[in-house]
């Protein structure tokens, strides 16, 4: 069905209008470098050009494309962060190049197509905030049939990861269910109603919130304990919503350390900055969200943890099934499931499970 | 103007349609004890009485007005809580005297007029969250010409305190600006782009944050340094909603002890259970939010600060104009302004100062 964009705005827009999150985006540096380098290590692609800012923000990437010799920059952006963006851009003595326009990119038009679609477009998880959907259709309206896509290619990744967290929030969850239990004791005892009927969903309700959310955590590379597979590769280009509405894969990963505890697993993602075939980058630049020491970024990764740990040494397999959806109450939230079978190396099959997630 | 349904929703019912919410307010001791006591003390006011529970959550006022003897109890409540209220409702065996109905006041009608309403309708500071129009709106609709108000009347607080968080919260703002300037000189130095234009709306950001926007807080009453004054009175009866869309008061406070720093204001609300005038209350009931060691709430107190604390001693006399305003963007939200006259105890006066605060 169709968005309500009041709604939308409510539930999404609105954080963006603060400048103390573009702050916290324009401070996260390993994100910075690459749209930095992916623009001024491939000045072909800007100089004399026509470009489109999906999502200006602050107007930073316009304001590069600019200063990397764009002809003209359109620089669309949903949010009232439009003022600071014409500031910015007035300040740094572009604004007979970069044009900020208030507005959702799918309402707006723009007088003429453009040579580079650059955005950045990215969500926990890649497509949370499916804010990709507004790329692919700026692309099929406003890209020449010759365009580039910045970024040009993206891909998410899955691994199996252990992490204490699986323990800790078992904990919570059943602290809130005695306080519950105390709550419905209390609550006859002293004002004679009887809330026992609630406990189902109540329960429901906390372990949602307790085991069922995947969380934003800041992954050490060795909480990675299998070899992490793709489950999606994306062509900036070509790609469609319907390509990504549902995301389907099959993988096997391969447990690579001995005495470990199976917690779960992580996701992150990766894009490029390849240009096209037909017009590639100079230097190719790719901008990584893996779990990394040196190299953090405020996406962080996805963790959906296992109900219990499963004790797990080097040549065990797990075979998963993945599927990733919309969420029905916010198509910019998302669900996954992942169905697993687990085969020890000494060829023992565990009991198959599978458990479904919220990235709320 | 009129109010987005969908976005009020998202703002503003959706936390409500979280058992774990209904459950905090159901484990407000001070709050229960206040309706349960108002029920079962007058009995006379529910003894074969039509009753009509504005926002009913979880159900809980409409099963004790059905316990004390009410012959039909209509449940009105926007969220889907409707489905657990109904579960309640039958798990008490009051199915045949409390109708759960989905909807939101304003929307829905009922079979017959009341003779009583009942409504936990208070928010921080009494009224923010704006639910009293809708009880207003219920009342002027639904209750016969005797009907009682449950509760009948209302009453806003203001006192001046002392509070530590005004050096915190100084704190806080001077740390986000220190980081502010060491980002505006790396964006510059690493990236080339001046950001330096957007140190003012970023201020203006922070200190809004920081600086002007209430606290929730649980003030020990001897924070409390002056004399209280009350700035708004409301018979539920008879109050319009004009009545309450701009409140102005003008009060004096003293100062009680010596030696103190005035940091701020505190405000809270009680209401009182007192019937009507034609029909009386059997036994009157007070559910106060005012700072208490042993009967906190989970309302606390709105706190208000002043950005440098002022030295001040027994005697010195505080007037202050006060003016309370909905906020243009969410009429569930408030705006308030102290307007202050600071005159010690020698009979010097000080510099007169205003502050504007959001309650968000
Ligand atoms: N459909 C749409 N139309 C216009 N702006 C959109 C949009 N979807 C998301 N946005 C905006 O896109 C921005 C994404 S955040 C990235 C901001 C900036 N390009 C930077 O790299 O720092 C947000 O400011 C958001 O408000
Ligand atoms: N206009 C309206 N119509 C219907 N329900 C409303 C409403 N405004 C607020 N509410 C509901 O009123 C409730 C207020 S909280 C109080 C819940 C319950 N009566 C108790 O005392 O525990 C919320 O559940 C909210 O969703």
């Amino acid at each position: 069905g169709a968005v309500d964009k009041g709604v939308d705005y409510a539930n999404y827009f609105c954080t963006y209008s603060f400048l103390y999150h573009q702050k916290e985006m324009l401070s996260d540096r390993v994100r910075m470098d690459a749209y930095y380098n992916s623009i001024f290590q491939n000045k072909h692609h800007f100089l004399g050009k026509t470009v489109l800012d999906v999502g200006t923000g602050s107007g930073i990437l316009a304001i590069w494309s600019a200063q990397a010799g764009a002809r003209k920059v359109y620089a669309v952006e949903a949010t009232k962060m439009t003022e600071h963006a014409r500031q910015l851009v007035k300040a740094n003595g572009l604004e007979d190049v970069v044009e900020v326009i208030e507005g959702s990119m799918e309402d707006i038009t723009l007088p003429e197509k453009v040579d580079v679609i650059i955005s950045e477009w990215m969500g926990y998880f890649l497509l949370r905030e499916s804010m990709f959907d507004s790329v692919i259709c700026a692309r099929d309206r406003w890209l020449k049939p010759t365009g580039v896509m910045y970024p040009s290619h993206a891909r998410i990744w899955v691994a199996p990861i252990r992490s204490h967290l699986v323990d800790q929030k078992g904990h919570h969850f059943e602290g809130a269910m005695e306080e519950w239990h105390a709550f419905v004791h209390d609550t006859k005892n002293s004002y004679g109603v009887d809330m026992s009927s609630l406990t189902d969903p109540f329960t429901e309700e906390q372990r949602k919130y307790y085991l069922q959310t995947s969380l934003w955590n800041n992954l050490q590379p060795e909480q990675v304990i299998g070899t992490a597979a793709i489950i999606k590769e994306i062509d900036c280009l070509t790609t469609s919503v319907d390509d990504i509405l549902s995301i389907k894969a099959n993988f096997l990963s391969s447990i690579l350390d001995d005495d470990m505890k199976f917690s779960g697993f992580g996701g992150w993602f990766d894009v490029h900055f390849r240009g096209r075939s037909e017009s590639p980058a100079e230097s190719e630049i790719e901008l990584t969200t893996a779990p990394s020491y040196e190299n953090p970024t405020h996406w962080g990764q996805q963790v959906f943890l296992l109900n219990h740990p499963i004790r797990s040494s080097k040549g065990d397999n797990i075979n998963v099934s993945f599927v990733m959806n919309r969420s029905k109450e916010n198509h910019r939230l998302l669900e996954v499931e992942f169905e697993c079978e687990y085969k020890q190396a000494s060829g023992r099959l565990l009991q198959p499970f599978r458990k479904k997630f919220f990235i709320e």
